[in-house]
């Protein structure tokens, strides 16, 4: 009898089915300064308790990008252990911030299947709910992935793809109580530019740049305890590279957004996302950004970006996909999310 | 009159002698989130205080290895700045888990000395015992390193080989106050595997493999407060290269055990360890297991094994020596260990 | 209209100007885990908690360091972004040991401004001052950096150069409230030398070498929130090298004075500095310190040491500069500095 665990195949999953995944974890400030030396992280309200507090949280959470992380990390292992592709993203939502202190866990829903035409893999769909100590759902987001088949010629199951939205809607953002930004310290933040300066078409350059350590990209994986061997092991792909996990260059882009979205704090939903094209240590990750739409919400002061995010290594600032409609080979992640800030 | 400590040589001990460590340390859940970033670690029980309360334990400990590394880390510059190898451990346990807040400080007393024939060399045996604030216990472990002569002249001093036990007998295994894993939860803690179902001569493959890094081994070794220059001035060997602290190993391979003993939580006592070639950066590191004995113990719901847990850079699964009884060149490390399980 | 920030240049500046920093940040005990980790950090009052009580302090603080590299971290986007030289420090006192738990942010009056003789930079004198979450001072220091001017037509301010004192008085020196050596605990600092035992002209070879890596300096530098990108993007130089945040290289000197100054303990002021040459990775940075002056505190058992310390990345210890009065290629920094030890 072995004792590891090979992992899913696409046979088995059935739409349905619930998975309870493994290893909860209790966050600390320990994760917090780690993601602040992994990442050019600087957002006030997480990196402040004193700041947390004048915007009316108790204090400062971890990153939303963490909390992200851990619920995500906890998936592969039943989820994308034997995946080809993690294809997408769709109705990420945060519905309460994650303190030090708390422990979480997460749990799949299996949402969709659908084989491919190879008969080789299939497509299976999940919606992934992070909990904390006391059952509270702290996210969920859906994501679908290809997955190979154990045996090929197992029979193909009843397709059910799911529909999901094509963005959260404005309605459904949830502002995490308490949270006013009528006192919020511009100055402190480090950007004068409110919610009313942003303008739907604009295009803002992050200026900066990153060149990527394979040291940084293992830390950062494992502290998420995320388990794919091609993020630790070099002899995996036959090119010796370990391939960087898409978490790892979505956490390095946000972070680089601060240079012109320094007052965008919350992130609270992701509406899509897709990981154009792999990235290597050595790559000098850099960041634009586009607003896509704008919306108001009920909390005092708050209103809401809905943001494009592409992370790439090189190439123009807006430039995206080619005349073939394929994204240009620079470009390492095409992110659409909505982010609260100050009116 | 020089500032600076040479280390002592093998004439500066004498049986009997007791040597306070320096530096106290104080851990947080700095020290943990640092653990999980620099290894695969996902044991539950040192993941989520929840889990660790559902096992009896009022929160989720540090690492039995990360209080390993730091009762160890401060006895190198006492014992072993100067040593030329470190040829053993024995009669390694665990007496108390350490909790974030807690400090540690350690003492060695010299049990053993033995001039090499060379006269240019001696063995010392010490047992090092790590305190925490209570001035209680919270390990102790017997090592014995060949440390070099000041003075190849100096007389042989009378020898003294301690006699230590093979392993560490199963009554003296110390399970922690109030551990119970009658409400064990297997899904969460990831495995399905309990006590019973390992046996004797059973070989476990766990799989997945870590290219190491220099960054990741020094944060790690210096987390740990060793200071040994091997570890971090690439200009001490000839070779340009630095020699991993087998601490370093030895965590990694532990961790990479998840994978096959996802329920093999607590470590209580090591019974002898070999570091058998050296490990460098650039090396992928995976590990195997063997089931060498089990135990019952009196807690509820709580079993021992004790295992042998063998770090390579490749080859076979299994193999650990030539016919030369020497280890195999990809072998780095041969560990004989106890550890507590849900039965 | 550009978000980006573009940073200040020479003309941006003006005498008595005070510039209130961006980005207040609560420590914790995950900064203090990853000093450890990034540095052969060991002073035992920096470690322990219990070391520290028994100092007469409520527990162990931030390293002295850490504290600078926050306050100073936060000055960079607006006092350095466009530097192209870090000319000096002056006059760094540290009024309050920082805790886990504290938050920090700071601020800058400007206090002089030079035009350079080539109109196309200035130097711009700056008074950053570092405050806790009740507003009160933790620590304070001049800088003066070389800045381009935006356009080299602008006219020329006034030239004002502030006095600076050639060192911190030994009677402006602030020994935190509560300080106490008289218990010292000598063997679990880990050296037995007290003040006395060191005489002025003293030279100390702290013997350890540490070789540099991208990851660490990286994680250090953005553990501060210093945002200066020729630390961070292997595009910006044409040799294709990160340039080593100098701060780096001060914490990692001196973590290696433990090797000789092991009770050492407070930082108290920093009386100049200077970054003699670039430091990238690869190189092997080692320290040796010469004592310059000594003084008398009133705080119980406490005294106080005014040293040089020098990294290097080789040369001979004691070698500073060479006859033309240039520091030598080998010299990385020149550190003058004041440091409580127990009398």
């Amino acid at each position: 009898m072995t004792k590891t665990n090979a992992g899913r195949f696409f046979e088995d999953y059935t739409v349905g089915q619930v998975i309870r995944h493994a290893v909860p974890r209790t966050v600390s400030g320990g994760e917090r300064a780690l993601y602040h030396a992994l990442y050019p992280a600087r957002h006030a309200l997480y990196a402040s308790d004193e700041f947390a507090r004048a915007c009316g949280l108790p204090a400062s959470p971890l990153d939303d990008l963490a909390a992200f992380h851990v619920v995500f990390g906890k998936s592969v292992p039943d989820i994308s252990l034997n995946a080809v592709a993690n294809l997408g993203y769709a109705e990420a939502r945060w519905h309460l911030p994650v303190y030090a202190g708390d422990t979480l866990r997460s749990e799949s829903e299996v949402i969709g299947l659908k084989q491919n035409s190879s008969g080789k893999t299939g497509v299976v769909y999940v919606r992934t709910t992070g909990y904390n100590q006391h059952g509270a759902a702290v996210m969920d987001f859906v994501r679908w992935v290809m997955v190979r088949k154990r045996d090929v010629d197992a029979p193909a199951p009843e397709a059910v793809v799911p529909e999901t939205a094509a963005a959260v809607e404005p309605a459904d953002l949830v502002v995490p109580a308490g949270l006013d930004f009528t006192n919020y310290d511009f100055t402190l933040a480090g950007e004068p530019h409110r919610w009313g300066d942003y303008a739907v078409g604009e295009v803002i350059d992050h200026v900066d740049g990153v060149t990527i350590e394979e040291a940084e990209h293992m830390m950062a994986t494992r502290l998420w305890q995320n388990t794919a061997k091609v993020h630790f092991d070099a002899t995996v792909r036959p090119d010796g590279k370990r391939l960087i996990y898409g978490g790892h260059v979505i956490s390095m882009a946000r972070a680089l957004t601060f240079n012109g979205l320094a007052n965008a704090q919350m992130i609270v939903a992701i509406n899509a996302g897709a990981h154009a094209n792999p990235c290597f240590a050595g790559d000098t990750v850099r960041a634009w950004s586009e607003v896509i739409d704008k919306a108001d919400t009920e909390a005092p002061g708050v209103g809401a970006l809905r943001m494009r995010l592409v992370a790439t290594k090189g190439g123009d600032v807006g430039a995206l996909k080619g005349d073939d409609g394929k994204y240009l080979p620079d470009v390492l992640l095409d992110l659409d999310y909505w982010v609260l800030m100050p009116r």
